[in-house]
């Protein structure tokens, strides 16, 4: 492994941290080199907050100076704002890595080619080409400012954590949630670990709706709200043919939400759909979900309840949250 | 992360990879950095061949020469005999990462102190001294020959690495081995990839006796040999009340070992024990045992064999054995 793919993996890395939570945007992530020290390491965290390329480089600019800055740097505006204002040549020896190739459309923020053909830096590296068509042009960008680039550095990599993205510019993400002791154990209430929960309601948070199976709303009663960040619930869909449920469940009651209750699935809107529930639900859409995110905690356990289905995986990337172990998965769909 | 804690850690990564093959001597890593770019990381493999610092050595004079050495560098006499012919000063501005303080004894192989006083790199970074009184001694010989040296880097990722050597200095090490679904589920066959069976037989290979449950013998009839390795299969200890067995099950036909059937456990000499078995051996040994290694394979079935237990674990290190997932954890027990 070079020097080159352990910094591109490590912004890979990073950019994994906000893998669904970055919708309708793309997770990524980047990592500035200077004097063969990294000295920042971000991901884009959330729509309508700054880029990757941006964080990092006020996050350089913060560990080169050992003060942090006096703005809110998710804020774009006044990131991108700050770094026009730095002297020419502040970042000249920076190298930074990025996991798609850097913006050149403006959209919510600037764009971020323009600003990196501004700060100059020595080199850029790209794990990817931006694969929509209007996102892209920005090395072309790059080039044309005298700015070193190298591209392809952990492409399939970069790829596997594009393909959410890339699914939900055409129609729905289907992201299977589920939480489990680490023999696959399902029952015996709250599994996971806080970091856990709360990595749960932000993706409740940002998701177009939830998807959950009529079995499950009527044995567990969930509320299926986001109260561990305060964001507003997710609207619903009851995956169910009888509309008869105890409206008394709680997630009927919770504010500010639409609750429909149908057996007709589309899934051909671009949406992101955070689907929970068990084996039941799983074997029914094992053909229409893209991806599998377990959360697995340090435990086994003799509770009764496990869940079956039959489904192969591909295992896509594993991270810690907080005790737990988060497990992200694809269908796997052999090519006959 | 500083630059110095990401060599380590790739070091520590590497090292893991042999985790329990190198029994009876540790699982280390080495690491080594020259102009800025990695160009060796190699761990210890087995206990008589080479060390994971005389490995990297090797190593990184084959990047720099961009040919490999006409000799087996796992023989380490000859490893060392190479070294020491190269010309003075020939790795003066290399960085080596070590997870443990080179050894300073003269054991199955010359000391890594001693060589390196007489290759004399640039810096010897090291993440934990030797703990094992006699093996120590190491940086003070770096030191006396003017090597610098920094100490303590990514201390407890190393210590936990160095967990079992420790445990098999004064008692025996127990490693739970099981094989599962992602889901949990642990029967239809074999779950795991072939990658899996091969390490789980070097496992077998190395430890000092394996542990079954009597009945996991009678259902399973199991072989438990090194076929996919084509090592010495390991002697057997059957952990049961009656000595009852059809001597016709494959493990009681397998040439050159021995089978005792017992229900008197005595872990008290220092020895490597590999257990295999399912939740009654697991519920039964819970107390005794000290890692659990789960080989997770990326499917999720509806079969109906699952175990059951009630231990609380904690996730030391995850890492894919070809396509499944690796998992060591160990028991926790909460300081009370």
């Amino acid at each position: 492994m070079t020097n080159n793919q352990i910094y591109m993996q490590l912004a890979i890395q990073k950019a994994w941290k906000y893998q669904g939570l970055t919708y309708p945007n793309p997770a990524v992530g980047a990592l500035i080199v200077y004097k063969n020290d990294i000295i920042a390491v971000e991901a884009h965290q959330k729509a309508g907050s700054s880029h990757a390329e941006v964080l990092a480089l006020v996050t350089a600019y913060e560990t080169i100076h050992q003060k942090t800055v006096d703005f809110d740097k998710f804020n774009s505006h006044k990131a991108h704002e700050f770094l026009y204002a730095l002297p020419e040549g502040f970042f000249s020896e920076i190298i930074m890595y990025v996991t798609l190739e850097p913006c050149s459309h403006i959209g919510k923020t600037p764009s971020c080619a323009s600003l990196l053909t501004k700060i100059k830096p020595k080199k850029v590296v790209i794990a990817m080409l931006d694969p929509i068509k209007g996102h892209d042009g920005g090395v072309q960008k790059l080039l044309e400012h005298g700015i070193e680039v190298e591209v392809d550095i952990c492409h399939e990599e970069a790829k596997e954590l594009l393909e959410p993205f890339m699914i939900w510019q055409k129609r729905a993400f289907v992201l299977f949630k589920i939480a489990q002791t680490s023999n696959g154990k399902i029952g015996g209430g709250y599994l996971s670990s806080k970091d856990s929960l709360v990595h749960v309601h932000q993706l409740r948070a940002v998701c177009s709706e939830m998807l959950i199976g009529g079995n499950t709303v009527r044995e567990d009663r969930p509320t299926l709200d986001c109260r561990f960040t305060g964001d507003k619930a997710p609207n619903i869909k009851i995956y169910a043919r009888e509309n008869n449920f105890d409206r008394d469940i709680p997630l009927f009651g919770v504010e500010d939400r639409e609750v429909h209750i149908s057996n007709d699935l589309d899934f051909t809107k671009p949406s992101f759909i955070l689907v929970e529930g068990g084996g039941g639900m799983l074997s029914v859409l094992k053909d229409r979900i893209d991806w599998i995110l377990q959360y697995q905690t340090p435990k086994l356990s003799a509770h009764i309840s496990s869940y079956d289905a039959e489904v192969t995986l591909k295992f896509l990337f594993q991270d810690k949250k907080g005790i737990d172990l988060m497990l992200w998965s694809k269908i796997y769909n052999p090519v006959l």
